[in-house]
Formats: C-alpha cells, sequence, structure tokens
C-alpha cells in the first residue's frame, strides 16, 4: 500500500483524491444537489460511513413518502484517510462498507444508489454547505489506559470537536445537526453548540438571531441479521437544544424510521436524551457484572447458575432480563457507555458525582475473563506452560463476527503470558483487526488438533451443536474441556466426562455431581 | 398485660395455656385428625402462624380435589408465647391473624375454619407427630449491626433451628419437612437435615434406612390486595435433598397451587433453590442501588431522570423493569436477602466469595434516605432546628400499610437528630412498631398544619391527589415541598412554585427549569 492509497477489507487499493479534483467534485455536488432540490427531495448528510452512519444513510435515503417518493437525497461523508477512504468508491459501486450478517444490508445499498439514486458517498466539505439536515454518526471512543481501573477512563472529544467544527464552517445557519453518536451527557450543550456557535460567528452569522440548531437522538441497534431492522423499526428518544431543533428532528425521524409501531420519546434536553442511552446500556454492564460473583459462589457450592437464573426468569415482567455471566463483555457500547457518562459527570456537567456503579460493572466485566483463566489454571495446577489450547470463538457475541472488545482477546493474551499454545476458531471472524498476533482458524478440525484445552468461549451455532465425541477425537487427547457460559448441556458434560475428559464450567458448581449414566 | 397472657393488636387478652391444658389440646389433636383422616385427607403442620405462614395455612385447608372435595387438614402451629399466642384464638374463631389490604384474606380464613373445618391453629408440640406434610414458615432474620455495613450483617440461626429440632423430635420419618421461609442458601442441607438427622437418631431412626425428607420451596408474596393469589397464583421453585423428597414436594404444591398456569421449577438440589429465592431479591435490590447515582447526577445536571427512565423503559423485554430512585428501600426481603445470600457465602457454604454487590446495594438502599435528607438540609442552607415537617408516608410501599423497614423511619431519625419537628401521616397505616416514638396521624389536615416541609415519602393514591392549593392552605405557610420519588407531575410542581414554595425532588434536576406558565 502505497501513501496516497487507501486499502479495503478485500484488498482492493484505491487512490486518494488529489487537489486537483476538488474543483470536479465540488460541481458534482453541487449538479447533484440541484436535481435532487428540484425534485423535492431533502439534503441529508451523513458524516461518518462508520458502522452506525453507513447504514443509517442508506435507510435515510431509502425512505418515501406515502405516494411512494423518496423523501430524502443523501451524501454520505468521509474523511479521505487512508483507512476509511476506500468506503467512498465501495459505496458509490452500490456495495455497503460493513460487513454484516444482515441480508437486507447489501440490497438496502444497491437499491438506494444504483435503482433509486438517492444515495452518494463524498470526501468533499463543501457537502455541508448543501445539508439541510446533518445526522453526526463519527466514532467517539473512551479510553481506558488500565484494566480493571475504568475510574481512570476518560474521552476525547479532540476528534469529534473537530468534526463538529467542520460542519459549523459551511452550514446553512438553518440546517438541522443532529448527533446520533453515543456522547458523554452534556456534549450537545458544552460541545456541540458552543462550536457551531463559534464558528458562525466566524462566519458573522448572528446567533442571537440564528442560534444553530442541535438535537440528539440515538440508535440502538444490535448487531445480527436484523441489523438495519434494528435501526429503523425501533424505538427512539430524542432531544433538541430548543423547540425548534426539537421539532426538526421530530419530523426527520418521522420521516425515515417507523414511528407507528414504535413511536417517538421527546425528552426536555438533548443532555437528557444522552443520558438515557448511556443509562440504557449502563443498566445492562451492571446487571452482567452482578452475576459473576454468585457464579463463584455457585462453582463452589455445587449449584449451576444457569438453572437457578431460568428459574428465575420465569417472573415476566420484574426478573426475566436477567443476564447471564460469561467469558466477559465485548463491543462497542457496554464496555465503554458508563464511562463516557462518569467521564462527563466531572469534565462536562462540573458535579462531584461519581458513578461507582457504574465504572465498577465496567472493571467486572473488563475482568470476567480471568476468572476463565483461573478455572484453566486451577484445573491444571497452575501448568499451563507448554500447554495447546483451542479457543473456539473470538467475537463479542454468539452468532455474529463482530471482535469489538471481545473478550476472548483477554483470555488469549493471559493464557499466551502463562505460557500456553492458544489456537482460535471463529466460523463467523475473518480478521480479528485488535489481536493481530492471533490467526483464526477457518477449519475447526485443525485448531482442536492436538489442544490440551478446548474453551467454549462464544455460543456460536455451530458449537453448541458439536459432538463431543467428535471435539475428543479431533485432539487427538482427552482434553480438559471448558464451558463459558452454559454452552454445554449436561447430557454433553456427561459424555465428555465418559469419554474421560475433565469439564469445568463458569457457575456450574453441579458439574462434579455430574456422574456416567 | 399480666405475665400470662397475649395481647391482639385489637386489644383482647388471651390467656397462655397451662400445663394442665395440655392432654386435652393432645387429645383433641388426636381426635380431630383421625377424623380427618378418615375423610380421606392429608395432614399439613404449617409451622408458624406470620404474615406468609399463616395465608400459606388457609391455601392449603383451602385445596380441593376436582371432586371439589378439600384435599387437607391444615394445623397451623404457633408457640404459645406472650407475643404471638394470640394468633391462635383468632384463627380458630375464623379470622386472619394478620393485617393486609386483599379482601379474600377473611374470606379464606372464614371458610376454611368455620364452613369447611380444614384449618385449626394450636401451639401443642404434639401436632408433629400427626403431620404428613410439615410446611416452615418460621420468621428468619438477618441482622445489620450498623447503617451502611451490611457486609457485617449476619443470620443468627438459633432460633430456626430449635424450631427444626422440634420437628425432629416429633414427626414420622416420612414426614415431609418442606422449608418455605426464605434462607441462607445451605441451610436445608447443613443445617435442618443434620438437626433432623439428630433427633431422628436419639429417638434410635435408623436414618440409613429413614432419611429426612427436606424439600425447599419460596413463595413470591406480594403485600397488597392480591396477597392471597401472589402465593397462589404464581410461579415456584422447588428442590428437595434427595428425588423423594423432591417428588413429595412436587406432589403437595401441584395439589395446593395453580400450577397449571404457573408451572412449578424443580431444581437439582435445595442449595439452588434457597440460591434462586436470594438472587432474585439481590437483582431487584441491585438495580434499585445502582439508581441512586444517578439520581445524583440528573439533580446536578438539570434533567428529570425520571422521564429518562421512562423513555428506556419503552424497551420491552430487556429494559422495562428498570427501577427508579425513591426515599429508599424497605420491606422484608430486598433488605435483607442479599445479607443472608453474603453471610451463608461464608458460614454455610465455606466458600471464600464475597458477594460485594449484594452487600454494597444494600448498604445504598439503607442509606437512601440520607439522600432526602440532604436535600432538605441543604434546601433549608442546614437550619433545620425548630423546623415543622410533614413528613407524607410511613409504609414502605405505595398503597399498602406494611411499615417493616420503611426507609421513612431512618429519614425521621436523621430529621430528628437535626433538631427538626416531624408529624407523620399514613392512611393506611395503624401503628408504627418500628418507630413508636413517632406517632402517626389519620388527620391529613391536622399532619401538615404549621409544616415548614412537607415530605411527598410514599406514592399512597391519596398523596398523588392532593391539590397543592389545599396542601399550602393546610400549613398556613409558603413549606419546602420536597417529592421522594416522582410523586408530583411537573403541572403540580408548577403549581406549587406559583404558590410561592421552594420545591425540590429526588431525580428531578429539571425543577429550576419549571417556570410560571
Amino acid at each position: 500500500m502505497t501513501a496516497d492509497t487507501s486499502l479495503s477489507p478485500d484488498g482492493t487499493e484505491y487512490r486518494l483524491p488529489g487537489p486537483d479534483e476538488s474543483a470536479n467534485e465540488k460541481q458534482a455536488l453541487d449538479a447533484i444537489t440541484l436535481q435532487q432540490r428540484n425534485l423535492g427531495r431533502g439534503i441529508v448528510v451523513v458524516q461518518g460511513m462508520g458502522f452506525v452512519g453507513a447504514v443509517m444513510a442508506a435507510i435515510v435515503a431509502d425512505a418515501e413518502s406515502r405516494r411512494g417518493e423518496p423523501i430524502y437525497f443523501v451524501h454520505g461523508h468521509q474523511r479521505p484517510s487512508r483507512r476509511s477512504f476506500w468506503k467512498i468508491p465501495v459505496i458509490n459501486s452500490g456495495k455497503p462498507p460493513v460487513n454484516a450478517d444482515d441480508p437486507e444490508i447489501p440490497e438496502i445499498f444497491s437499491r438506494c444508489v444504483v435503482d433509486k439514486k438517492t444515495l452518494r458517498s463524498t470526501w468533499h466539505d463543501h457537502v455541508y454547505e448543501l445539508a439541510d439536515i446533518v445526522v453526526v454518526d463519527i466514532q467517539l471512543d473512551a479510553t481506558k489506559p488500565t484494566l480493571g481501573k475504568a475510574a481512570e477512563g476518560y474521552c476525547d472529544l479532540t476528534a469529534f470537536r473537530d468534526g463538529i467544527r467542520t460542519i459549523g464552517r459551511h452550514i446553512k445557519p438553518d440546517t438541522l445537526v443532529l448527533v446520533e453518536t453515543t456522547v458523554p451527557p452534556g456534549t450537545c450543550e458544552k460541545i456541540v453548540k458552543p462550536t457551531l456557535v463559534e464558528e458562525f460567528q466566524k462566519r458573522r452569522i448572528d446567533t442571537s438571531q440564528n442560534p444553530p440548531r442541535v438535537a440528539h437522538s440515538y440508535e440502538r441497534v444490535m448487531p445480527g441479521k436484523q441489523y438495519v431492522s434494528s435501526i429503523r423499526n425501533f424505538w427512539r428518544t430524542y432531544g433538541g437544544v430548543d423547540d425548534v431543533s426539537a421539532n426538526l428532528a421530530r419530523e426527520f425521524l418521522c420521516n425515515v424510521l417507523d414511528v407507528a409501531h414504535f413511536p417517538l420519546y421527546l425528552m426536555a434536553s438533548t443532555t437528557a436524551s444522552e443520558m438515557a442511552k448511556v443509562l440504557e446500556n449502563t443498566y445492562r454492564a451492571a446487571n452482567i457484572a452482578l452475576m459473576l460473583e454468585w457464579a463463584l459462589l455457585a462453582e463452589k457450592a455445587g449449584v449451576n447458575l444457569f438453572d437457578v437464573i431460568r428459574s428465575i426468569r420465569v417472573r415476566k415482567g420484574t426478573h426475566d432480563n436477567m443476564c447471564r455471566p460469561s467469558l466477559g463483555v465485548g463491543g462497542y457500547c457496554l464496555t465503554k457507555d458508563p464511562i463516557l457518562a462518569n467521564w462527563a459527570a466531572t469534565h462536562l456537567l462540573q458535579t462531584d458525582v461519581k458513578l461507582e456503579y457504574a465504572v465498577r460493572s465496567v472493571d467486572s466485566n473488563d475482568l470476567m475473563p480471568l476468572h476463565t483463566f483461573d478455572i484453566i489454571h486451577q484445573a491444571l495446577d497452575g501448568e499451563l506452560t507448554g500447554k495447546m489450547v483451542a479457543l473456539l470463538g473470538a467475537s463479542y457475541l454468539q452468532d455474529v463476527g463482530d471482535t469489538r472488545h471481545s473478550p476472548s482477546a483477554t483470555l488469549w493474551k493471559s493464557l499466551v503470558e502463562a505460557g500456553a499454545v492458544v489456537t482460535v476458531h471463529d466460523p463467523l471472524v475473518k480478521t480479528w483487526p485488535e489481536l493481530k498476533e492471533a490467526s483464526v482458524h477457518k477449519d475447526l478440525t485443525q485448531c482442536l488438533k492436538g489442544a490440551d484445552i478446548v474453551v467454549f468461549a462464544v455460543g456460536h451455532r455451530d458449537y453448541l451443536a458439536l459432538d463431543p465425541a467428535y471435539v475428543v477425537r479431533a485432539t487427538g487427547k482427552t482434553p480438559l474441556i471448558v464451558d463459558c457460559s452454559d454452552f454445554l448441556t449436561d447430557q454433553k458434560i456427561r459424555e465428555y466426562l465418559r469419554l474421560r475428559c475433565s469439564v469445568r464450567g463458569l457457575g456450574k458448581g453441579h458439574i462434579r455431581s455430574l456422574n456416567f449414566p
């Protein structure tokens, strides 16, 4: 890859645009926009063609009036970086720039780009001058300097603020800026609006007459086969910095989402909407974190915690969402949103509130993989050096190929550090960008070969279906079998025991009572 | 009250039975039991005529076969103590020994004692010799020596073990002992069964041939208008120390409960069943505890947390049971069950596991009322001496008259300690046994008279309906209004503000933005 190209995941190199292409692209943007305006369509720019932004852009481009007419034309904006520029030509060829298991994703891109011609992607900032609505979908991370010390976690808003600044330099004063990124509560009021005001004032716009229009609304996307639907056909909370902004956001969301079945929920402020998002995910993170200590107790008390949980979950309405302990918690939301909230409490909202449960939950969940390490370590009397481990599952969620913040990575590292030789398998993971040292096998038999320890780390369907006789035969040994979250039925455990394997299970203290039939 | 009488809540004195009455009562028990056996009925003894035991006894006595025949005759056993003996004559007169808002309670006692004659109460231990099944409903408390240090909490099993010993001295070897009391996990295996074995062996029963039959099953009673139904028509988890015990428990529960609509859930052991109960309540306690720090943040960030929660709760299945912060957490379950679990981990199950989330949640919830105190303290710049406070609500739950571990007591104490003069009102509370120093007004106007501060502590329907103009007029002042858990709508808050009151609300940071219309 040379300095001026961008490499797509399928291996195609795309040349970055040079300064000479600026005028042409600008002209193209003007021409398309004029044409689309003449068709009566609103102009939407989505900033950031990432995991959410790209799909959101397609959903907006796919929205139709009752008469079946497209409501908006969408410009998807992506900075021309080497890392991401490739997304622009890929989108403009009618293909999605994201990998997902949802068959609707390739369909919607092809339909909007090729058939309806309501979606196009660009790198040119001029596009913001043309927008009626800018939807902000820039990625925003929390940084956790030390594993297990989430209280030290922080949020660097520099890049996010730069993105907003770019918008402020270009947009018409009455353009709605709708932030969809999960942000620390207070961001729209303390960062987005003041940054836009600053840029407006540089442009000599009278912000007392033309205050920036800012709103916040968050998606609740779920990776997997319902990816598009989980954005379009699901409840939305939103709020604006003022009534005009809230009303503009409402109109937009009503045009784009299935609000008939999933009514919008208006909050009194953007801060309230932002807070709802991070509390929602903190709630989930806290409920998972609670379970680890019960798993430890169940293991030592000879109890199957998963059975206990199943019995409690019959209580509909109050207890049916009780979470299970597992290898750990990954993905992009539960691992960082509590930290965004805790950091915002001090740094954006200027309070002295510490969100101790939130932070503690992240720590518990981040460290959860170490318990599986302990289980293995103890079963082998600490002798891990040179032991072959087959780690089944690299993604953070069952039946999904997403590896972001996967707890398998933490387990992998601790095993390798202890001297074990770890081979990884995942049927859905093509690359593991967060753990380049680990190669991910596609061939399960190959991965299992010679394994002293087989770890059922993720509940992919393929793994749940595995025949113990096959697993044991493939290793060529009588391996230690480790079940990280009730992936093995008692019947399967008995079969492994009958095949002379040792079996351990997180939260499964009853295993020692499972005798041969 | 003389030494040998027992005073019922309605003021009637009952003479305790003397030694001379033993033979008569024994004879009566034998005669009734023989007669009932001849009618083909099983004999059940319920040990402990408390809040759950008395109602459970009535439910068992009310159970009928498909042909409409009573299945069991029930002896309700109560020790002849001065504190509780009165329950026996009250029950035997066809009246319930418990106060509850459920109209089915007086009905079921009258029906079973007077009409069907399937329920009778006794103090005589001889009754255990006659039992096919003993249901244990003895009260079992956790002790918290210091407020806010739940980790030091413990469970004194002496009285409970004595109760089991009494059973063991008398029962037939094949009698099922079904423990319904919420106990520290491990109790049936480590306390109940060994105690019964000890007593059996003293009686020269060969326990290898006749092991004690012990099972555990927990109710999920909810105080309020559905008291009976919440025991009878609800899911049950159960487990036995062996298969025979589990099967006997199953047969009994199937006869007594609506298992057609609420199927039983069998656990592999009594410890698992015991663990399910305390985890179930810990889950709830932890979810409430999580919310306090978000209330603090919302207050300082100008956000209405309750609105945030409402917006999140639209997510059915995963988030619709999110709890609200409030004055605090009371009642008999959430305040102690996490402590039973944590204590059991060390003292019964002999593990080194500390249930830190569980314990911390109890602390947060126990200390929660101090935040309302802080709100008041801050609003008055710390000048509480001589201030008149009207505390609306003494019970621990809305529309229920139950004061056990009510957070209102903690608030009352902290206000009085700070020099305030607190008057209490509750439409449903007759006496406040846990806080005898506080008299509970029945007349709201009288309670409000002269109040500088009005605290909406509990969400009783009567309070939600109150007209701000009436409240302010009744005080004769412009009091500080304090809303402990979203009991006041924004419209009501605006009215109070218009009447020149100050208003504060836990978790309601938006109040300062509520201007007069």
